[in-house]
């Protein structure tokens, strides 16, 4: 994409109302737009970087199985009144609304309720048993309190993944399968993930698992052994931090963290409410056992950019990127211009996505900082004097090294 | 995919609430549930449809520049009042919320308010336009009647693009871009649609264009000549039915129709109220001159099912099925089962989308009617007699002939 077409712009200072970091970087490099606390507007940048996440978060479901769906925000009461939710637990945070009739219905911020409810009609036999279904959606709450940018959204995009068993032993071999692929999925992401032991928070009496991104500005804290043979969230740690852990002898920690993602045992809890039961082979009649898990795709972009970024403004992952490559002229005479647009065309032929810098009358300074601001992960920059070496330069957005590069190499250099 | 892996069933009856056809089949088919009146799930099959419209849309908006980005549910009350649209013109039908403090929301039936509002950010000089902006994004809207399953939505998919320019001249030459781009989604969407003049419906006071498809159970009525000098709906419409077309002298007819897609000249409406101006080349301060453009998503998906089905279900055109190829073994014996194996991962190596039906102990003849109610358009059968020939058996869904093909063949007449 040539920056002339892009809509945005960079902007120079961090608005006043913006205290965490993933806000003030994503905002003045032109990724998102604040309607208000905790609602925001993906900008062609951000929405960019918001469907790469969700591809691979979709990539790794689809890899175990899950069957994507999508369910509406629109809830209707009479099924959040069968697992007494309406008012309580995550119901409390439920925005509600209703029709001229007066009718009431709630803006899902979960959706046991909508899918049990399908599931009851559809799974009959053991035999229509393990399924994994999910969604890609936008969630709701009342967060009284959303203030971290884009890590509490009171509108926030968020992949919910239910999976549906027969037996105890078969749901609970899903949910080790679902721990692999979380881990894969924040590796893409280039998240160190920590697996942390933590509440059900309403959803469950039992244990849950959260993970865990160690972040200064999280708004978590969790307590964790350093060779993780531990770790749970602080709200339910049995160990203090600077104790040692009882498997290895070091000194536990404790850290502030983000929570990227969270899978919960439902049990039986939601069939029962909902009446989904399945004739098992010995004929006789039972409860579905559930489980659910979430990751929050809208807050992976927060997270990644708080624990990615320097003085100068946003590093990305490759697989994260809004594009791969962003190609910088830094004269704008007709020869360095001419050879900028043949790469720029060559470029796009090799299925390499470019963000083309060709603003005229800028500096080198200038575009060098709002390149850095947006964090693309390799910059290609072509002026007289890479030229008449026959070269481009080359320079990744994490390191310091510039490096000159024939083309004939760059493309080694860039799938390398 | 397995069939026998799929969530969903083919259901015999349709539910005795829904009248018309595209919520019947769709739902007797396993590609929507029905939460309440206007509110659906999109199921895998629904999903995978939704998202190939959603691809066309994409595709057709990006090679007309437009540069996606995603805006939230979510309204604040302050930018509806600028535009005095908060509870008058589409802002009646507008769904209402607040959070715990009693601060009210919207749940965003258009954007103009939104984007407006942060364009007149981002653009401050004719340098900056034209600018197009859109998102495929889900819309609410509090219709009092929504009986024609995904015709008319009270949650609903949208494709809304919002162009920005200096001056009427381009703003009346992109208008001509868009249309022509619309031709293009429909006719890749298998829908004969006739442009037709109407009101601004509450938008604008001048001329709008909407996208109709002839259909016996539409919602709308147009007039239009047989030879297409003119289509006007029939709200608006000057001209009577059975009258004589003033160009060609054809009679007049009257249709129902759907509306699957809108184009509206704003004018300068919105920039005025929310403040949008750029410095134009003359060094005066001007207000920016919008246009907007629709398309209903999910409504498209219910247009498709009311002009392309017959008494046995679906016929879904090529690009908008959720798979290509249906394959069918109709016997359980070992061979057929691994040559149709073997042909299942074939297709998949060649890129080829297969449901694949999997499932033991059903007769070819049950097998056939779960077929033809799904609508793919390939129906790949293999039994004992099409193996002794050394051939599979090919039928279109739109189409009576059945072929035998050897697999040699095979490729060449799915990619024809």
């Amino acid at each position: 994409m040539r920056q002339s077409e892009l809509f945005t712009k960079t902007i120079k200072e961090a608005p006043k109302d913006e205290k965490s970091i993933n806000a003030q970087l994503l905002f003045r490099a032109g990724f998102v737009h604040k309607e208000m606390a905790g609602v925001y507007t993906f900008l062609p940048l951000g929405n960019r970087v918001l469907k790469n996440i969700e591809n691979i978060i979709r990539e790794e479901m689809n890899k175990i199985g899950g069957q994507e769906i999508l369910m509406p925000v629109l809830q209707p009461k009479y099924l959040w009144e069968k697992t007494d939710r309406w008012s309580k637990g995550v119901g409390k945070v439920m925005y509600k609304t209703k029709d001229d009739s007066g009718k009431e219905f709630g803006l899902g911020p979960t959706h046991e309720e909508i899918l049990t409810n399908i599931a009851s009609k559809y799974i009959k036999s053991y035999s229509d048993l393990p399924a994994y279904i999910y969604q890609i959606q936008t969630k709701f709450r009342k967060e009284p309190r959303a203030r971290s940018g884009l890590l509490r959204g009171r509108e926030f995009g968020m992949k919910d993944l239910y999976s549906f068993h027969s037996s105890e032993e078969d749901f609970k071999n899903y949910y080790e399968i679902v721990k692999k692929a979380y881990f894969k999925i924040f590796k893409r992401c280039e998240l160190s993930v920590i697996i942390t032991e933590a509440s059900g928070a309403g959803f469950t009496k039992e244990y849950t698992h959260e993970f865990q991104v160690l972040a200064k500005d999280g708004e978590d804290s969790i307590i964790y052994c350093p060779r993780f043979h531990f770790a749970q969230n602080k709200e339910i740690a049995k160990f203090k931090n600077d104790s040692l852990c009882p498997a290895c002898k070091k000194t536990i920690q404790e850290g502030r963290s983000i929570e990227v993602g969270n899978i919960f045992p439902l049990g039986t809890k939601y069939s029962k409410d909902l009446n989904a039961y399945f004739i098992d082979k010995d004929g006789k009649r039972k409860l579905i056992i559930m489980g659910c898990y979430g990751i929050g795709s809208s807050r992976i972009m927060g997270a990644i950019v708080e624990v990615h970024h320097d003085d100068k403004g946003i590093i990305w992952p490759e697989e994260i990127a809004p594009f791969k490559v962003h190609l910088i002229p830094v004269e704008d005479n007709q020869k360095v211009i001419k050879t900028t647009e043949n790469l720029y065309q060559d470029l796009q032929k090799q299925k390499i996505e470019v963000l083309y810098d060709d603003r005229k009358k800028r500096g080198a300074g200038e575009k060098f900082v709002e390149s850095d601001l947006i964090g693309i992960p390799f910059r290609l920059v072509i002026s007289q004097k890479t030229l008449s070496q026959k070269k481009i330069e080359v320079k990744k957005r994490k390191e310091k090294k510039i490096e000159l590069l024939r083309v004939s190499s760059l493309y080694k250099f860039l799938k390398s």
